[in-house]
């Protein structure tokens, strides 16, 4: 029923799934491997990685009998275009924030300038 | 209680409120004005206005009495960073992708120059 991206951003909505995530980075693994780190049950995690996979981020192999789950970042690439038309906003921000830094800076100078005028004078 | 990227993506898991972000983009506007395309209520705007404030995505102004709404991209930079882990991920893929289409063009090559030579003996 939901569109994809807004599937994705749901399955992204957790810190055990993005834990999840970022260990199948390092390669495949199974359900037994992928629950280890986490102090929560297998069924939980067998959860969270029908959300995952719902959403498209991993995939399991049919072929071993384990059934290992790998990252599938194709939905990851959508994120990521979906972003691209608010880069502009952050990097403007910064851009303030630097411009405010560097005022900053100069008004200090200027003070500092000014200080060892007065204390010459 | 949320951390801070799980509250961005819960946010960001609506087409309505990535469409106010959207929306926003092309300059700063009052919650009226970001009402008129939805078929829906006001205060139903106002309840995705909500989400996207405390995720930090939208920023209200107390100056004018209107109030009006802007795009504050912060919280996208912290999903860009996220998502920087994941990129070579589907770079990988499209690459992947690509020398299979390369594949199937050369044996198409071959192919076709095998067909015309058969053609000339």
């Amino acid at each position: 029923m939901n569109d994809p991206l807004s599937t994705t951003f749901a399955a992204l909505a957790d810190p055990t799934r993005r834990a999840i995530l970022a260990r199948l980075v390092s390669g495949e693994a199974s359900v037994t491997q992928l629950a280890e780190p986490f102090q929560i049950s297998l069924p939980a995690v067998s959860k969270h990685l029908k959300v995952l996979e719902r959403a498209g981020l991993i995939a399991r192999t049919h072929e071993a009998q384990w059934r290992p789950c790998r990252l599938s970042a194709r939905p990851l690439k959508d994120v990521s275009d979906w972003l691209s038309h608010y880069r502009r906003f952050w990097e403007e921000s910064f851009d303030r924030l630097d411009d405010y830094l560097h005022e900053l800076q100069s008004k200090e100078k200027r003070n500092v300038r000014r200080h060892h005028k007065d204390h010459r004078s």
